[in-house]
């Protein structure tokens, strides 16, 4: 998507020089947009380890391109050896991170394949690339699919504004492109249908207030930043038409975690007859799971996180206390909203029920027994 | 209630010097405890105005207080024509506080019925006096009833812990003593009842963070701050006993305008069967109104506080901005809780349903037409 009028993608190849990767680092935003060269395999493990690149697509595609920079940098005679230790490397950058596994496999299933050195630089650089394509693609259609719902509330509505209430990040900055629910808000957007995105502050890491609200403000797409306690009031109000958020995990049957705070909406949205959908790619399912509430392991996070809150001042980035520091907190990284309140899921083949039916109308090959 | 081990209340007489009134500035609260003295109807202006005093029943005991300050400062040939204009300036001082019009008709009451100066000065201590203890009075009296649902839950569990969840400050900062949603909790506390609080944030303002867990803190009752988007997730897994919160205006039919945010709660609730109170003193309802989503106006406040943060760092209380400094944000007040989503109602009269029946049955006065 554009920054600055600018088109972007999160991750790249340096024009000038196809040996180093470039990146985003998406910590310093939204109050400083730099960009990383990752040169080597250490350069990009700590680009997830620490953060600078962040949500599912994008940790893939960083490591997509992880195993292509340790291929340019690994001693020729025992490449297959010294590439298996990197994705081992890699691997444990972010252990919880599936699409880190999966990219680090794939590239080392290509490897396997070599028999030169030169024939797996050229795998692996090919390869990356087909990663990182595959994410744009897949939230492309998923912005194909969610735009008819925004196009349809819009021709209903005459052509008023549609408003549309996003939680946390499932923007371009956590894939390639597109992103998950903001996809088919750029797509509508950019056909040109009035849209205006309420967007959730997202506390404690205020995701939402940082980086959704910097996308959105990059393509120049209408939005307001609201404490995330507002939601329901706007929604008693008649001030949302429709509220779509991305997942972390979707359960086979339709039961889907995603940043706390995640389900009070969806409860205001289903008392209020909004549609509340979840978009995602079909690598976030987990079709191992049937109930979500009771299966998911919420991950607790460092209590630091709520007790002090960063933000810039004096042209730099800062730490502050905001709460008495001899009170306890608890941070909670997610919470699971129940199928019943999710009105359909926007994946890249389509739209679906949130139930083990719908989903197994457009993924029939994961219910065979 | 208890600071460092002291009783204190949060508005008094200076111990040593009787024209002196004494109140806790509550903006520096939990960073700085500072006590401030009111010599005159213009600190006592200010006090308000600038919300070193906030909460309905604090302010009205602060106009109270006021009225005796000017009383003492007055010419005493015109005393009355003085502090006719002493309360007018009063009123203004946040001409939305009903509780502050109370406390000064009251006086100015008082005033009308003295016939020499000396008679004025003693009435005004007096009735400043009484405006103060009837709201000290009025929260233990919620306390007592509201602690009868937090014994029987705690009987139910067989004495293990009950836990709490709060939002915004109803605490007894927000009064005199007590608090409103606070006292039940208070009393259960202090009666050897093992209780815990999750205590929320309670953005953008931070009330939860700042003034509830620095209350709890000092009187030594166990809380744990959590951010506002947690609730539901605690509630899905059974942390959560009660929600007590207090409220800004009921309605006759027992809809609750409260701080942004408590209506997400009150849904979270009841889809998880929690039992949901609000605490009010008498003088929170509002008569005049029956559907309270619809007639009560909510009030938005300025962006700032949405956009800028304040927290504590080098011995300073400093503000920094925490999202792109070009997006739009809102803020609205508080929302409203309809009455289906509310347990019941606990005031100093008792406990009732939140509904024109139930509150009838406490108050039937004030239904006669």
């Amino acid at each position: 998507m554009k920054i600055d009028g600018k088109h972007y993608r999160t991750i790249w190849i340096h024009p000038q020089n196809p040996k180093i990767v470039q990146i985003i680092d998406q910590r310093k935003l939204p109050f400083q947009f730099v960009i990383k060269d990752l040169e080597d395999l250490e350069s990009a493990e700590k680009a997830i380890s620490d953060m600078l690149v962040r949500g599912a697509g994008l940790i893939g595609a960083t490591a997509g391109y992880g195993m292509y920079l340790a291929a340019l940098n690994v001693n020729k005679k025992h490449f297959i050896k010294e590439l298996l230790n990197a994705g081992e490397i890699l691997k444990n950058s972010r252990p919880t991170a599936v699409n880190l596994q999966w990219a680090v496999e794939r590239q080392l299933a290509e490897i396997e394949k070599c028999e030169t050195y030169e024939e797996c630089v050229n795998a692996t650089l090919k390869t990356a690339g087909e990663i990182t394509d595959e994410d744009a693609n897949m939230c492309r259609m998923i912005g194909e699919h969610g735009f008819k719902i925004i196009e349809k509330i819009s021709r209903h509505r005459n052509g008023e504004t549609v408003n549309i209430l996003t939680h946390c990040n499932a923007g371009w900055l956590a894939f390639v492109d597109y992103g998950s629910a903001t996809s088919p808000i750029y797509k509508a957007h950019d056909a040109g249908i009035d849209v205006h995105v309420w967007v959730d502050e997202t506390r404690p890491r205020n995701q939402g207030a940082r980086l959704t609200a910097w996308e959105l403000l990059e393509h120049g797409v209408p939005h307001t930043v609201i404490p995330d306690n507002a939601g329901g009031h706007l929604m008693q109000h008649g001030l949302v038409d429709i509220v779509i958020t991305g997942a972390d995990r979707v359960t086979k049957t339709g039961d889907a975690a995603n940043k706390i705070g995640t389900y009070l909406k969806a409860l205001a949205a289903m008392d209020n007859n909004v549609p509340f959908y979840i978009a995602l790619p079909s690598s976030t399912f987990d079709w191992a799971i049937a109930d979500g509430v009771n299966e998911i392991p919420v991950e607790q996070r460092d209590g630091r996180e709520v007790k002090y809150m960063s933000g810039f001042k004096d042209g730099a980035e800062q730490e502050f206390l905001i709460m008495p520091e001899g009170s306890n907190v608890a941070n909670y990284g997610f919470d699971v909203t129940p199928s019943r309140l999710i009105t359909g899921l926007i994946t890249e083949r389509g739209i679906c029920d949130a139930s083990e039916d719908g989903i197994k109308t457009i993924f029939p090959e994961k219910y065979i027994m």
